[in-house]
């Protein structure tokens, strides 16, 4: 088969090639100067400002100057949400302003302030064990510790309580829910992210509180007084229209098989708060740089390379979604896929989502990734990180790179994430990982499917 | 004399309660919990606000209820200033919103949105060699980068333009000050400060950008596009309004000479922006414990030890000015003085500013601090850190106790400014520390002076 001859080596040039791209990114700045010049030129990008509409233009204009052959966009239609201001106050025993940031989709409080009694719990579980009716006129607090793991699993298990905690509260009674952000760092900023409210439950503000701020109402609370809590915060009016979005498309055109495509995803989309340099600036900065090193190579692969930049990803892979929907009827020549969207660190892992009969390829591939620290993982299911995951769920193949995710949730959804995030080596070593994949699935002939 | 006679070891019951003292200190949590009640309790307590009114409540409390004998109060007015409502943006070529902070005593725009050119200099020398006239109608952006030093000696190079960087800028026609913050972190907190107008030059809205943002304004300054940016806040509404300050006093009575004083001291005020835990809760909470532990022993210390929390040290030392003109004619009998307003670092260094003839004993003293990795500096001339130089200024002698302060402009006047950044075990060691000399000082019998 295809498969076994590539990996018997018979596809040398190919094997050549993959050292030459190798050699060309480790030694460049690509990557880094694509996501300078987005979050400089564009910064935040929260679907439906009008930094998002120049995020869309911005990438057009680079793919082109890149190198691509074919740029387009795929629109369609998003729910908008937009975040108003914000007032989030303990306001007895002891007064005091926090810093807390809405959640996605979180309404808001109609010009009023809100204010009630606050009841801890320590995690998502006890908070759906509270008694029915016992949080009335009360705003329920999530306490839990997002921990701190290489491969991010702490994420796993924190983020229930942000996505419906809310509603869950609202079932008991609460007015308000507030949580101890999804985030390892100690830094006085929340973490925002989206949540989503449960059909026929009353929907109530949602706010995630700095890891400092939610160590202080804690605090209050061994004082054993009731402690009050206030939200003013005008969400929301924007709530119930929608926007347009788009997914930005780059093709490198294969030279023998055009219709065989393998993409490389991120989503152009960032949350309103930072500039969006690692979440997802450093996907985008990385695909582009690995489509505009496959465009310069003179003897072009036989498959095509389609880089596909998501819409709307934060608020609920809606240009993932959207993608599948338009393409599925071609959903078959989609070889295989990865997405960059887990932050700043090194790739250690390759995981594989393949054929078992491609099994034997991808590890001959990644034997080329060995001196870059790179392991296989032992498992075979792999749908592709975030966005791609609805193009692995729609049948297509899937690698996931797997990066040192440590330190990714201390500026997650953050203020804080800004370009001098990005660790510039570790970028430097997975453009070219991103690089070397590309032309691997692009030439390689093998079947990933079957 | 008194002071060999300590050091050749007569004063065997001082040595031995000094050790007493140390092992109560380094084993016990009071110095963090005192730390913990004022800012779960009070807060942030700038200046002018109720906070900081509380906070003086809070203080006579505490030290009555940690065993002072003598608690009071000494008032005076202090200009005040207050923060107002910011916003500031880069306008052009790319509009984004910054995170920056009014330094102290800044103007605001009266209503108005200020908006004009930026024009980068690399220091403050280089923007006083600006030629005259040069900044009409400009905004100048001071670039200069702060050092990480174990000293904190790159504050002093970098603190200058913070200060001054205003009314220089001022004299060359400009409209606006803006600057990268006096801060060695890479979080999305600008540093705020205090500066002060030069007499008889024009007042411009001066303000701190945080370290990203100074970054991303850079980035635009390299594209050959006039870069323009736009201030609106509101302080200074307030301006040349005074407020009433307060040192607060506490005294563990001395047994055989109370005319005699020893002096701890740290500020009790803080900026507005966090909850001024470090600077200088940390300072509160280790001269608090030292005098507890003092007025706990059962043999009273010959000296009277005087615990002053000062006023008003973040715009310009107003407590320490004011108690140094109240206590004049009693200065004489200040006998020595230390503060704590450097940090959450270990103490690596004992810096004395005392009589040629007491060294000996303040090296034997030294010596009892060696097991905790302390050494004697070669240098004679320290004066207080803080408001305790103003003592110092006024005669009396001082130790300066030098902690590991590579951290701490990393959080200096920021909203990071929380709870958590207090290290526990440094803060076990130093208040053991402070203790240790607050003992030493006050039953010793040594001459300081002379
Ligand atoms: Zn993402
Ligand atoms: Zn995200
Ligand atoms: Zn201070
Ligand atoms: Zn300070």
């Amino acid at each position: 088969t295809t498969a076994v001859t590539w990996a018997d080596g018979l596809a040398g040039d190919t094997r050549q090639q993959i050292q030459v791209i190798k050699d060309k990114a480790i030694n460049d700045d690509l990557s880094y100067d694509i996501i300078e010049s987005l979050t400089t030129e564009v910064g935040p990008r929260m679907v439906g400002t009008p930094a998002e509409k120049a995020s869309v233009k911005w990438a057009v204009n680079k793919m082109k100057s890149l190198g691509f052959d074919k740029v387009w966009t795929e629109e369609s239609e998003a729910t908008l949400w937009q975040r108003g201001e914000l007032d989030a106050q303990i306001t007895a025993p002891y007064p005091q302003h926090v810093k807390a940031l809405a959640l996605g989709n979180s309404v808001g409080t109609n010009g009023e302030t809100l204010s009630a009694e606050v009841v801890a719990f320590d995690n998502l579980d006890a908070l759906k064990d509270a008694p029915a009716g016992s949080l009335e006129n009360k705003i329920a607090f999530v306490t839990y510790q997002m921990e701190r793991h290489r491969d991010g699993h702490g994420y796993g298990k924190a983020v229930g309580a942000r996505v419906s905690g809310a509603s869950e509260a609202a079932k008991k009674g609460a007015v308000g829910f507030i949580m101890r952000s999804v985030g390892t760092d100690t830094n006085r900023f929340a973490h925002t992210g989206v949540q989503m409210y449960q059909d026929d439950v009353k929907k109530i503000p949602a706010l995630a509180l700095s890891n400092p701020d939610a160590d202080l109402l804690e605090s209050m609370l061994t004082r054993d007084e009731p402690v009050t809590f206030s939200i003013k915060m005008d969400n929301g009016k924007t709530k119930s229209k929608t926007t347009t979005i788009a997914n930005v498309i780059g093709e490198v055109t294969g030279s023998k098989h055009p219709e065989q495509v393998v993409t490389l995803g991120a989503h152009l989309d960032s949350w309103d708060v930072g500039t969006g340099a690692v979440d997802d600036g450093i996907g985008v900065g990385i695909t582009l740089a690995a489509g505009h090193y496959l465009s310069q190579l003179e003897a072009r692969p036989e498959r095509t390379l389609r880089v596909i930049l998501f819409a709307a990803e934060e608020i609920g892979l809606h240009g993932a979604k959207d993608y599948v929907e338009k393409h599925k009827n071609e959903m078959d020549n989609h070889v295989i896929g990865a997405e960059w969207d887990f932050g700043n660190g090194k790739i250690y892992e390759l995981a594989p989502g393949v054929s078992e009969q491609s099994l034997e390829d991808m590890r001959a591939f990644a034997q080329l990734l060995a001196p870059l620290g790179v392991t296989m993982a032992d498992t075979n299911n792999a749908k592709g990180q975030s966005d791609m995951s609805a193009l692995g769920n729609a049948g297509q193949p899937a690698v996931n790179f797997n990066p040192d995710g440590s330190d990714y949730f201390d500026f997650h959804h953050t203020e804080n994430d800004t370009l001098d995030k990005v660790d510039k080596a570790a970028l430097k070593t997975n453009t070219a990982i991103y690089s070397m994949f590309a032309l691997f699935a692009t030439d390689s002939g093998v079947n990933f499917r079957n």
